[in-house]
Parts: structure tokens; sequence; C-alpha cells
């Protein structure tokens, strides 16, 4: 349900939240989650799917941009992204050594709902990020499976929770717990209300980083400094209808709101960006050479850039605001942000 | 008017050619020419401009894309196509040290036909290209002034004339005169003829290299080989409705045109393609904040790919075809590819 | 064994080859297959293994930079070789549905050789790499499973097949019979033998684009010409120390011997070419801080480019000469290049 | 001489501050100023060259990387930085319509030192960068004349003036006075102390934005906001041996500096960053054609990220500390950050 309101947190300089303050919010965005956890055996790991909008996503892509922050990142699908401008699978999240796995069990699920790919035509280009979880789960044992990201698909709805579940059961955030965060914001454009949505695993940072409403967090942690091996995925959504170009300036500027969060952009850690639109769609398939599409009056879109600071640096707070302690793998323990409130 | 059919060159492969076989037989676009030449003081240069339709191009910006397909270059204006997907002046082709003069210039015309610009509006980005003429020029006498910008604007046309003019004055390419060539085709789109036009300034390439038909073509320089110090501007012009994103993939496909020419984009060269579409025009002013664009359905784009490679590759050769043998700066002597022919 | 002298197809242009004319001229470089076929179930896909040089990739990276031509392509690992200019994996080369399993394989390969991965230290970047082997292959069976990739690392060695072994298996290309195709060249500086190699899986364009010495091959191919749904992946290695930004650059000129042999970079063709010096290490871990490196002298760099578009044409024309007719899913035919020779 | 200590204004974290705390601290770095001023005329506006290093910049070229945060601007030279990885010519900071000007004013001293510019070697990419000063100046006047360059160029020493001097005359930043800031920063790597320094001509954002130490800046300003027309220029040099690759990823970081003083990176603002080392040098001319360069440990870089931030936040907050409230053209007041302290 996003950041409760009585948190004691505050990010937020003026936009109205939607409904739920998740990304859901925009109409046809759905989330499933598929948490992975023994806690014996230190298996604290599992897979989020993104789906961008509620009919095929293959013969109806979404207009999509990205900005890689940085780079240290093992993402798959941004060069089509890049060339196409869609995404035509739902947008997959997972640890740095399921990527493999959540690929293939994407692929199989596009595959069972599309009989014409790799037949009558092209294959598909499966979007699939990932961040390390290293400390918290055994990521060398390998244990994300295809079923797994084929139930994550599957499950996906309209309510689903933050914190410490699917891809975020294992991540860290700035010494904290982190993992999954959400937000949403309602603009108004040319007398319309429109919803922007932001999710994020988030697993950036060190311990001490963190700014709360521009102050440090003081949580007194005594973990020592070590370079960065985190990464931050953010995943934003809209049904404004921006296109490719737009959207990957959408995308560049969730930078801001990581910034004021207090990412320093650390040299490991993978950094990504992506956003699309649901208003904006390209058909697979097309009798017409010549398509009809909208695009935004650059001219006014700083309302949706401060927004998209607004709603990342919420999603990555509410991120560990839902982050319990956790005991994981090798018995590290790492503290939640609710332990400091 | 482009390679003429008893030049006994083809690099034709059956697109049907436009009226002119110039850019400008896309509709609304125009070409100007300003020839500095003064043969005792060794001076071979000047400024060409292409404008991109016939109305106020800053109020009626053209979509455009642009390829940086080697980026030892000096061009002006990139960065901000590459971020709104738009040009808003003539585009301009001068010699490397006339950059500054042609900008200057450009920004004056753009000033006395705007007096919004920084003034009740923003700044105007001019698009300033450059090619280095220095073996049959002075270069470093500086010898393009502002007025000879505003003149090549003023004095555009739908007819102009390719070779040893404008810009291309002082150009060589691949040991021979170099300079302005241009062509056009026409493709059936959804029923309806579109156009595609090219206009190249070339002045890249070494001795020897080019190739006519697929055969290196002898010319019997004794030149010596040394590191290439040209270049090579290509600007793609139609009235298809491609969009930003798509006409950077056109812009990216000249480089099929000159390396089948004979072009190993080499090290010293700035080769940059810029493709624009002005049937896809972004307004300056709009009270509408969701505007109505096309574009193409990618999946049928191969057409125009395989225009643009043809395109490109025969208005080089009609560069060097209309280039006459010319005795430059310091008496160096470059011969036109017709003393061969 | 490269393209024979006596094949009757010729695109040098005076370079010296290399003594296999193969990649694994280069020193340390090794290649190894695994071809997964079975004729009755239509299964003809496969695995091919480039490894950079033959200590522990992981410890000693090579420097690396890529293009990416064009991006209709699933190619997995590229993000980070853009940010951080090194290759730390054998780079893997399968079909599109058969990335996640190599991915996978390739990450247990790395993991047991390197117990300190998503230990002590952080994880690793693989790189995948895919062509749509769809009309030979049976591609939506997923038949490559993780010990076909990790096989495929383990029987690199300098000797290897070209044409239709490995990931080339099922591969077409310009209506023929495509696959791997490999070239090398020695190049001479500062007083010392270099060796620029290249390797090829080759799938891309349509039937009747294939140019060899200038010169539309001709087929006599009657298969319809429909979109594009190819690809190509070019493996550049040297031992020339290059570094992170002129392997980018070397890497872009693969399009110049691409062109050259029909290309138009199709639409739907994932065109991908990525360079490496394995004489430039960055280690993993160091005790100081400032690394000593070498680059290349830019103004000398022409040759290698020249280089470059040479060993590309060639390897492509060599996995066309090595591609033996095959019968394949569902009874396609592709005829092999030998047939008209 | 940087932020005074007493401003009550604080952005730091821990690094210890360089002698002056200014970018030319780093060792052989130069600063210049031309202010143009005219108060009747409403003439407020100039030129800043800073330059890499003290020896001849065209023989030796500084390493160099740049990031275009948001490319709504119209700098000149970035293409080339970005294919070669250097810069060869001081940097020059104007307003956007001076460009021109100082563009041929750069090229004249260029040509003037150095003979063999467009003669027996090449041309030379000079790197000109602008802000749009339109309020405070009469831009469209366009008072930047070359001589202005010229001498900025020539004036360059250590000791140099921030704010509202050289080309920040006429600059605004979130709606109080802007202009020229720096700051500087000492690392210690492998026992050896280096500088990292930071210079900004800095004009973006709207009225209320700017934050301090994390809170909102309270200025009670009454301006109306509007689109932003402004932009930020980031000029980072270094004497730490970066290689090119990692001077783009510095260049990169600046954006967090950015995003915690207040900027949401506006559409209309062209905010670009520049980054050099002096210590990481590379010859025009040359005899051997591999050449021993130095790169930093990627590993190791987070402490210099972390740097980049804070010298680019404080230089902004400097240019605002220094900049005194000013009446210019046509009677428009900008009051001084001072006026709140």
């Amino acid at each position: 349900m996003g950041l409760p309101k009585d948190s004691g947190l505050n990010v937020s300089f003026g936009f109205k939240k939607g409904e739920r303050n998740l990304i859901t919010d925009v109409p046809g965005v759905k989330v499933g989650h598929v948490t992975i956890k023994d806690e014996e055996k230190g298996i604290f790991t599992g897979v989020t799917a993104v789906l961008p909008h509620s009919g095929n996503l293959f013969r109806d892509k979404v207009m999509a941009g990205a900005s890689v922050i940085n780079g240290f990142g093992k993402s798959v699908g941004l060069v089509q992204v890049d060339e196409l401008g869609t995404i035509e699978t739902p947008i997959m999240m997972t640890n740095t050594f399921g990527v493999g796995s959540v690929l293939n069990g994407t692929v199989r699920y596009m595959l069972e709902n599309n009989p014409d790919i790799g037949n009558t035509t092209g294959t598909v280009n499966s979007l699939v990020t990932e961040c390390n979880d290293w400390l918290l789960n055994d990521i060398r044992g390998m244990h994300v499976t295809e079923d797994d990201a084929i139930n994550a698909i599957k499950s996906a709805s309209e309510e689903f929770e933050e914190g410490a579940v699917g891809s975020g059961t294992g991540m860290r955030c700035m010494g904290l717990k982190g993992g999954i965060g959400s937000a949403s914001r309602i603009l108004e454009i040319d007398g319309k209300e429109y919803t922007l949505g932001c999710i994020v695993m988030s697993n950036f940072g060190n311990p001490g980083e963190l700014i709360v409403g521009g102050d440090k967090f003081e949580t007194k942690l005594n973990e020592n400094k070590e370079p960065e091996r985190g990464s931050i995925i953010v995943v934003l959504g809209t049904d404004i209808p921006l296109n490719e170009r737009q959207l990957r300036r959408i995308a560049k500027r969730a930078v801001v709101g990581l910034a004021r969060i207090g990412s320093y952009l650390g040299n490991g850690s993978g950094d990504i960006a992506i956003a699309f639109s649901n208003s904006n769609l390209v058909p697979h398939y097309s009798d017409k050479k010549i398509l009809e599409t909208k695009m935004f009056f650059d001219d006014g879109i700083d309302m949706i850039f401060e927004a998209v600071s607004e709603v990342t640096e919420e999603s990555v707070l509410s991120a560990l605001y839902h982050g319990d302690t956790t005991k994981g793998f090798n018995g590290h323990l790492i503290y939640g942000l609710k332990e400091w409130l």
C-alpha cells in the first residue's frame, strides 16, 4: 500500500498520491511475486513480475525507454528496448544468478501464450532485471527456477506486498533491509487525470548513506563500509501518452530521486531505470504501415520530471519501510528501517 | 540534377528515382549555396544550406535523428537533436573553421525572423556541419562570413548545383574532386507515393579507395596515402512520417552506402548522418500538452533502409561526377572523376 | 581453416593472413563447439564458446568494446561491457531461446572455477549472444541445455570447425546455409607482428543479397523475400594493445565488412559486434589503485580499421563456404554456397 | 576562493578541501574571465576559459569524458571528445548566442599558437559550452566578440573570481543570482595526494528549488514559475590518472550533486558535465604507435564518485554565495543568496 501517511517519513512535495500509492494505480498494470525462502538453507530470494498492461503484451507492445544510470548490471533485453522503443513481455526482477532461469521461464510463458512466436513470426525479447542478494541469500546455490518466473507472472494482480517479498526477499539497501517498494502520483494534463507509478527492487548503497527529507538518517549501524555490490532497478509506468524518446527522458530522471535518498551511483551498483506508457501501444501485426501515435509536448514535461523524482524517492523509502529485520544466509543479520522509527 | 542516366556509373538496384533526382524532390525541401572562390588567394570554400520545409522552421520543427558514424568531427547542434528529436533551423554545411561564422549567421537569420527567440521564449539550436577543405582551400584564412551563411539560406530553392559549389567548393573525396552530391528515390507506402532524398558534402577517403558497382575504380593517381583528414556529412530528408527513433535508425543506415562506395570510416574522418521527416512536425507553441504524431510500422521499414543505402551511395557518386578538376590553394591539383570517364 | 585459397572467392586487399586464417591465430584464443542435431526431430542448433585468453578470465579480464549495429537482438552482458570496458567470461553464441540455459551454464562454469564469486567478491557478467535459427531448427523446443554450454567451453581449442557446427548448426544467411566463419590477418606495428582475428555467427539477410568481390552472387533461389528475422554476431579478437574506447571503435567498423558482403542492417536483424584485446588485461584484484595500461596511437589506427573490414567480410564468406546444404525442421531445405561453385 | 568556512552553508561530508578550494588547486589548471558589462545598455555577459594544463594543449591533449545529463544545450565539440577521449583546447564558457564568436576566437588562438594546424596536420576541436543569460542580459544583441574569447584565455591564472563574473555575469540559478562557482577536494591514493576540482557555470532551476544541507532554502521569492530556460555546465578536473571511460563515469556523477542542491534536470536546461585528467596526456605526434597510459582500478573508484558529488554541489552553492544582487536588462532584478544570510 505504499508508504503509509503515519510512517513519520515524507518525501512528498505536493503531488496527489494514487489510491493505493502503488504502481498498480496505473490502469492495467499488475504485479506478481514468488518468494523463495528456506531459513535453514539460507535461501532468501524470489521473482517479481510487472505486467505493463492486462492484455496480450506481445500483440500490443507498450512504448518504453530505459536509462543505464550505472552499467554494472546484468539485465537482459535492454538492447532491443533501445532500438525499437517497446516492451513486449512482463518486466521481470530476480537475483543476479536467477536471470537465466527467469529468462527461460518468461520465454516459455510467452511461447505458450503466443503460438506464432518462433513459428510464423520472429522471436520475443524478454526483459529480465537483477540485483545481487548475495549476503542474505545463498546466491551461488542458484535457487530460482523457470516455474518461479511463470508463477510470478500468473499471480500478478493489482494488490501486492512490498518489502522482503518476491525478488526483494534477500535485498539490502544502504545497510538496511531493502527489497520491493512502490508509489504513485496523479497528474492533471489537459483537464484529465493520469497516473505515474513506480516500483523498485532496491539493493544499493552503504550503511549510513540514507537521507530522509534531506537529513542523514542515523542508524548507528556498525557494519564496515565495503565496495558496493548492490544495484537498484527502477520501473516507471504511466498512462500518459509519452513516446519512446520521452520515456527515455523519464527513465533518466529516476537518478534525481536516487541521489536525494542517498545514492552516489556506486561503481558496483547496477542502476537501471525503465519507463513505459501503456496508452501508447504498438501492434505486432498491422496492415497499415503508418500508425497513429501520441507524444507529449516536451515544453510541458517538467511536471512529469518532478513527479518521477518524487515517486522514485518514495518507492525506495517504502521498500525500506516495509523491509523487516531478516536473519539470512550464514546468519547474516540485517535490520529493517522500522527498528529506528 | 543528380547523377545523369548516361554517366556510365550506376548504383541503382531498382528504386524509382525522383523527378530531379535531388533531395529537393521531397516536397518543401530547398537547398542554397554560397560559393567563395578567389583563385589567386587560394580561397575555395563556401556554405550550403538545406531547408527541411518551406515554412517557419522554428515554429514548426521537423522530427529528426542523427548518427555519429565516426565522431572525428566538429558539427554543432547534435546534442539537442538527440534529446528533443527535432531540427528547428536550416541544416548548414561549411568548412571546419567556418563553423563559428556560419553559426553566428544562422543565429542572426533566426533572430531576425523570430522576434520571440531569446525574448519571450528560449533560444534556438542551430545545426552546423563541417568538413576540412584544407588542401584546396586556405582554411587557416577563415574566409567564411556570417553573411555567407545568411545568403546561402536566402538563396535556397528547389533547383541547385552539385559538385564544387557551396560548401563543396574545396572538398576532396578518395583522391578525387569531391563536394556536393544529391539523389532521390520514390517509395510506395499504403498506396501512396513518398520521396526519400539525400544530399552529401563528400570529403572522405584516400586515393584508390573508390568502388563503383562493386569494382575498384582505377584512377592511376600517384598521390601518397596519408592519414585521412576528410569527413562526410550525409543529410537524408523525407516526407514519410517517421518518428525520432526511426529517423535515427534511418541515419544509421547511411553507413551501408558509404561502405559500398569505398569508405573505411577512417579515424580522421568526421562521418555524420542526419535524417529528418517534414511530414511529422512538432510545434514550438501548443495549447494542448498531448500531440498527435505518426510513426512507421518498423516491421516494414526494410524497404526504406535499402533506399537509404542506395541514395547515399549515389549521392557520393554524383558529387564525384559533378566535381570538376580544380587547381586550388598553393597550386594543389585535384582531378575530377570525369577525367576517367 | 578459414576460407581456402582455392575457393574461387576472394575479399582480400593485401593483408597477410594468419597461419590458420582463424581467430585462434591470436595467441591464447580458443574456440569450442557443441553441435545439437537430431534430424528426425528437426533439432539443428548448438553452442559455440570463444575464450579470449587461456588463463582465468575472471581474474584477468580482457579489455573490450561493443557496437550495437542494429539492436533487434537479445544478447546478454553488453551493458556491463560498455560501463567497465572488460569481458570476464567466455563469449558464448547460441540460438535466441537458448540464451537462458547458456547463461545458466556459463554462470555454473564460472562459479565452479572461481569460489570467490558471489561469496567474498561480487558476481560475474556472462556474455551470451544469439541468432534466431527458427527455420532449420525447432527453436520453440528449447533444446539447448546448461551442460551444452559448459561442454562448449571445456572443448575449446585452437583448431575448430566452421560452417554448420556449434551455434551455427541451424543458421541461414542471405538465403544460403550460414553458420560459423572465421578469418585472421597479421599486422606489423612498431616492428612487431600482431594478429587480428574474427569469428562470426552469420544468420542475416535475404536471398539474392550476397555480394562477392563487388558482384551480386547469382544463386537463382526461388525463396520469397520476407521480413528478415536473422542476425549476425561478430567477435573480433586481437593481441594489439587497444583500450576500451578503441575497441569500441574497432567493433563499430565491422559494419563496413557487413555492408560489402551484402547486408542492409535489416530491421529484424540483431547485428552486434564485440571486440577484445588480450594484451591489455585488467585484474580483478589489485593492491594498487593506479594500473599501467597501453593504448594505440589513434592517428595510426586506419590500418586496423581496414583489416577489420576485410576480416569481417571474409569471415561471413567463410561461414557460407563451409555451410553445407541442410534439410532441417519441417523439411526446410537450405542450400550451401558450394552448390554454385 | 570557493565557499568560505564562515558562510553558514555547508555540503561537505568529510573530504579535505584544496588550498584555494578552487579547480585551480589541480596542478596546472588555470581559469580566465572576460566580463562584458554595460548597465545602461543591459549587457551582462562574458566569457570564461578553463585551461586543463599549462603547456601546449594541442600537442599534449588531456584525456576526457563527458556526460550529457540533459541535452537541451548547444555546446560545441562534444562529439569528438566522445570519439577520441581527449580535449585539445581551453574549455570555453559563454552565453548561448556567444558560441559562434567564442568558437572563432578559440580557433584563432589555436591557429596562432600552432602553425601546423590546418596546414601540415589536421584541424582542431574547440570545446565551447553555453548557458542562456537572456533575462539579465540583452542576449539578442550578441555582444560577445572573438577577442573576448582570446582575452579570457590569455588572462587565465590560478586565482580567479566567482559569482557574477566572466560567462557567469548574467546567469541566474533557482531564482537567485547564479554564475561561476568552484571547489576542490584532496584525495589520498596509493599513499599520494591528488586533487579533484570543479568549476560550474550555474544557470538552472526555478525559484524555490534550492536545497541546502537537505533543507529547502526559503527565499520568499515571488517570481512565477515558468518553463525553465536555464542550463548548467560542470567542468571537473583532476590529476588522478583516470582514462577516457572512467572520466565519462566521473562526469556522469555530477548529477548527484545537482540533484542534491535542487535540480530536477528540467526539460529546457542543457545540463552537461565534462571531466578531464591532466596526468594522462595523449600526444598529438608520436613515433611509437603504442602508448603507455594509466587507468584507475575501478573497484576503488567510489571514493572519487563521492567527491564528485560533493565538489559539484559545493560549486553550485559557491556560485550562489558569490553572486551579488544584480539589476540587469530591462530592469530585471535578481537577488543574490547573501540577501538571506
